[in-house]
């Protein structure tokens, strides 16, 4: 049994909790059966050593023996090459699962991370770049919704690629940005209905819970 | 031998040329001296049968025999698997590779493309929007830059990985953005400077110019 580690923050603010990244490797962990142990880092100081893991200064990565791998696409195709769970066995659902994994990400994400965060700082104003953002992602959005009418999960079986998608569209569904996507938010309601997302969220509100109850305790 | 096709449009407007994606793909096929054909698809008319392909009417995508994959990270990683030259063979090597591709376009590529948009269209202007993509671009850059300062190629060697992130950069730099990231800068110089890059992208202007002449002459 090969030692897997998964490290994430000590602690975050409330409000990105049960959205930190860290909650897409716990639930593919989950999903999976594979048993893990989760490490912290210092949310307040981003070490040399922290770098040396994550260059970005971000979090998750994650530790399989002595391979330490960060970006949440890589982890969970790492994971999905370890389970049959997380990752269809055939040449052709192996490949279809892993375009949906770049696409969630690059396709979807790239539109709507930008979007989510400017619409919880409040800075989403009536300007040329705000506009662009927005028509950026309701294209994608538009694209996503035909396909998610016409399937239970993106590539034949639920994969990775479900893990990702619906995670990137959770996002996008707490600023109602899916309103008029109703099988994106089916989507969405169907993926989080799954015990292993619970559990994973269940689990990083629990860890920074406990942050505060040490920091009071402090 | 397996039959390789590469689809792209079949025009494009002037500016995009040379930095339309199927470059990448051409990259990676030109390093690994795998044969392949080029294919296109209505530039102006997204059909139903381009979208099965590629469900966001974008381009490139790769048919392999039966399999037909879309996005230029999936598309990459499954050349990986048929050369040594595009992905190390070893587990920590292929796992870094891997996670340089995700960082490439997840990290980098997320900040870089709205930037490079909006550069593009001159909407970049004084709004907490733009700011906010300014910045964000900045932060990631300022991660990127101690990295290549310290390394020739991502992930050891040569691999998918430096042909998408230099790919993202080269775009980064068409707009003078990475006028204070002089490692960045370098890294551009060094990937675009091997005679597989040059091969793409002449390719890629060739086959674009002979659609004028087709037009030219229609």
């Amino acid at each position: 049994m090969a030692d897997l580690t998964l490290t994430t923050f000590d602690w975050v603010p409330e409000l990105p909790r049960g959205y930190v990244r860290d909650l897409r490797v716990r639930w593919a962990l989950e999903e999976a059966a594979l048993p893990y142990r989760v490490a912290s880092v210092p949310f307040g100081d981003r070490s040399a050593a922290h770098l040396a893991h994550q260059p970005f200064g971000q979090v998750p990565w994650l530790t399989d023996g002595d391979i330490s791998i960060f970006e949440s696409g890589a982890i969970l195709l790492h994971l999905g090459e370890r389970s049959a769970v997380l990752m269809p066995a055939d040449p052709r659902g192996r490949s279809e699962a892993t375009e949906w994994v770049f696409a969630a990400l690059n396709s979807v994400e790239m539109a709507s991370l930008p979007w989510s965060i400017l619409k919880f700082t409040g800075d989403a104003g009536d300007t040329p770049a705000w506009k662009f953002l927005d028509d950026f992602l309701k294209l994608r959005l538009k694209h996503v919704e035909p396909v998610l009418a016409g399937r239970e999960w993106l590539a034949g079986s639920f994969s990775v690629a479900d893990i990702l998608m619906s995670d990137v569209l959770r996002l996008v569904d707490r600023f109602d940005g899916l309103a008029e996507h109703p099988a994106c938010r089916d989507y969405v309601a169907r993926a989080t209905a799954r015990p292993a997302f619970a559990k994973a969220r269940a689990d990083q509100m629990a860890h920074f819970a406990a942050a505060d109850a040490a920091r009071a305790g402090a």
